[in-house]
């Protein structure tokens, strides 16, 4: 017999509620966001995020997630099996979720030297957050998303970024106060194109820059790509042989290189 | 009545032979591989690669692969909607599958100033197409596999790829061979570990150059850690919080870099 306290049922109402907090509408009417896997949370709890619900299911626990269970505050859920299945977004559920406040919106403080990311377009979860995990890595002082492009705290996303959506300020702007914010503050705009005259390494990129990413088949509307500074990442092959994630490392890390 | 030259019988010979062939194994036995989609597909034909049979199912084709469709060789097996959603292993197909004989392993010419990857213990689809993607583009002569680690040929790295791994030779190797080739050459071994003295752009990356890669949280064995140029990619946060595909772009890119 299952122990009192454990939930079974997948007509609970919580497990209802999480299953409904898959969509992103639903994330946002509730003004919660969903962090699911030990590593995950780990770096949501390191960055001063506070849960308002944690979700367990020990019979589910990779050895991370017995380290990490350690250390989350109470009160926690326990769940079946089951009810764990029914509520995880992964294939491999390692038995921890929690749902979280939707993290305030946070514009990154304009210091003298600084190298910031925005996002035009970008759809896919893959790539948004190895952008992010490389924007935290690279010391980026913050990732602007604009409009309602990608939903930078979506499962997918703080996944792909393992978790690192939470250590670097995000903030969704419509583009018309990202083009205000960043003139403004006098933030030279790079963008990256196949036919700029400069390549990346060239190109000056000390002081305050935005990098500016769009899709890859689409590119960045007019506004937009009349960059200041357009760079080129030189490539042998087709010219859609460079991923927008790794072209974005690698002009983020000449910003590291450039402030050596 | 559907047309008689298509097929639609799930249980027709070659539907079942495709499905079969999803498994390495079945593939490594009939010395064949699997490639779909109309980019890939492509990519496969500009290299030089010769279809064994092509399947085709016009009313799952994308507007690329209209295109690609029209400059596909003779002859091609129709298949139904049911028939080619069964042999896929996509979640949307576009309605061009082939197989290819087993690409022969590739040793690339070692010149004078060239640099090659050598992937060791890499599992996982996104990460080896992704730097198979990124090794075409930056120039690589070559990439080498270690023992028994990822199909390079693999449905889903050539998906991560692309079709970018019919573009850059590929050889299978064993330790001992890679590390005897690689040594007769008077390569420079490359490795990135987050204890290395030196950063990457601050080490002599011309010559014969070859950057050693292994999975993320295992690394290298001692005989390859002992490498000769130990490199380190500077990080801000977490150890872990640069993908092994992210970090190997930006060592190839400094080799190109060295290389202007």
């Amino acid at each position: 017999m299952p122990e009192p306290d454990v939930i079974t049922s997948l007509q609970n109402s919580q497990v209802k509620q999480l299953v409904r907090l898959r969509s992103r509408r639903e994330r946002e009417a509730e003004g919660v966001i969903l962090v699911e896997g030990a590593r995950e949370l780990s770096r949501a709890l390191t960055a001063g995020f506070l849960p308002l619900a944690i979700y367990t299911c020990d019979a589910l626990y990779s050895p991370e997630a017995v380290e990490v269970e350690r250390v989350l505050p109470d009160p926690r859920v326990r769940l079946s099996r089951e009810a764990f299945e029914k509520v995880s977004g992964r294939e491999n559920p390692d038995g921890l979720l929690a749902t979280l406040p939707a993290p305030s919106p946070r514009l990154p403080v304009p210091e003298a030297d600084t190298f910031v990311v925005v996002l035009h377009g970008l759809e896919k979860p893959g790539n948004v957050g190895a952008i992010l995990r490389t924007a935290d890595a690279a010391g980026a002082a913050g990732v602007i998303v604009l409009g309602r492009g990608a939903d930078a705290y979506s499962p997918n996303v703080i996944r792909a970024s393992q978790g690192s959506v939470f250590a670097v300020p995000v903030a969704s702007l419509s583009e018309e106060e990202a083009l205000t914010w960043l003139a403004e503050h006098a933030f030279t705009r790079v963008a990256c194109t196949p036919d700029a005259p400069h390549v990346y390494w060239d190109a000056p990129l000390t002081g305050r820059v935005a990098l500016v990413l769009g899709a890859e088949h689409e590119g960045l509307p007019p506004a937009w790509r009349a960059a200041e500074l357009p760079v080129r990442v030189p490539m042998r092959g087709a010219a859609d042989s460079l991923n927008v994630a790794t072209a974005a490392a690698l002009v983020l890390y000449e910003c590291v290189r450039q402030r050596r």
